[in-house]
């Protein structure tokens, strides 16, 4: 099974970027992994915070026709212990399906339309991280969620 | 107030360093802003976990005896909106308290004695972070409570 992050604008942060680059590497030793960024709509061309959204939700729509399954990261999805969310990755590994695709908004949040079109949604914390924190927090517990799945000594109950 | 971030061992990647540092830099425009770190025990000193988090254990409660209030930062405790967190913190300004202390155990947490002693508990996730990770978590989300007490238009809802 094929593991894609959908992210909307690129890390600014090259401390972030590092960070995250090297759980991806991590994560890449047990499955495909691949971190893909969409464009950011610009806040400053006259664009209101929806509109971003709105347009920023096409994009989303269209990248993920190409997944079987698809899960939006987003405060108002589920919290998950990690333990669970290990429970949940074996349980798509099982399921047969090719590719599964997480989606990371931009700094705006998701469109009504995407909210609307995944009804998969996982909430990492019920606090509001910043988008790019965001990243970092999930390729870190998808390392983690690997690491149990392997028996890795890196999780602590 | 002062507010003080009391974490067990030193943040060893130079990068996550970095980001933290950041945000311990723009919360110092608001507010009397520390992070202190203990040192940790080693784990190799043929140590089981539980004496780890014992020894730790002394020592965060010998640092805590310091501040007026204390919160530990750990998966047991109450999770909270980004916005009942600044509310939290604001309440902490109008308390007439002079100082307090938020705790990040070290990489097995917290041993019961801390537990016992220390009933403010908050989760940032209910997802297992790593004690570094927590750290950074902490400090965004510190930030952003400021930002929302002051109007600052940095926290979208």
């Amino acid at each position: 099974m094929k593991i894609t992050l959908l992210t909307v604008g690129k890390t600014t942060s090259k401390e972030m970027k590092s960070l995250i680059d090297d759980y991806v590497q991590r994560i890449g030793h047990f499955v495909n992994f691949d971190l893909k960024y969409l464009p950011n709509q610009k806040h400053t061309k006259n664009l209101s915070e929806k509109e971003v959204k709105t347009a920023e939700g096409l994009q989303i729509l269209d990248a993920l026709s190409k997944y079987q399954i698809a899960v939006l990261l987003d405060d108002r999805g589920s919290p998950m212990r990690s333990m669970d969310f290990a429970g949940s990755i074996q349980k798509h590994f099982n399921s047969g399906q090719k590719s599964i695709c997480y989606i990371i908004g931009g700094a705006y949040g998701f469109s009504e339309a995407v909210y609307q079109a995944v009804p998969k949604q996982l909430s990492l914390s019920k606090m509001t991280l910043s988008h790019q924190m965001v990243r970092l927090l999930f390729v870190e517990q998808l390392y983690r969620g690997l690491a149990i799945i392997n028996h890795l000594p890196y999780h602590h109950e």
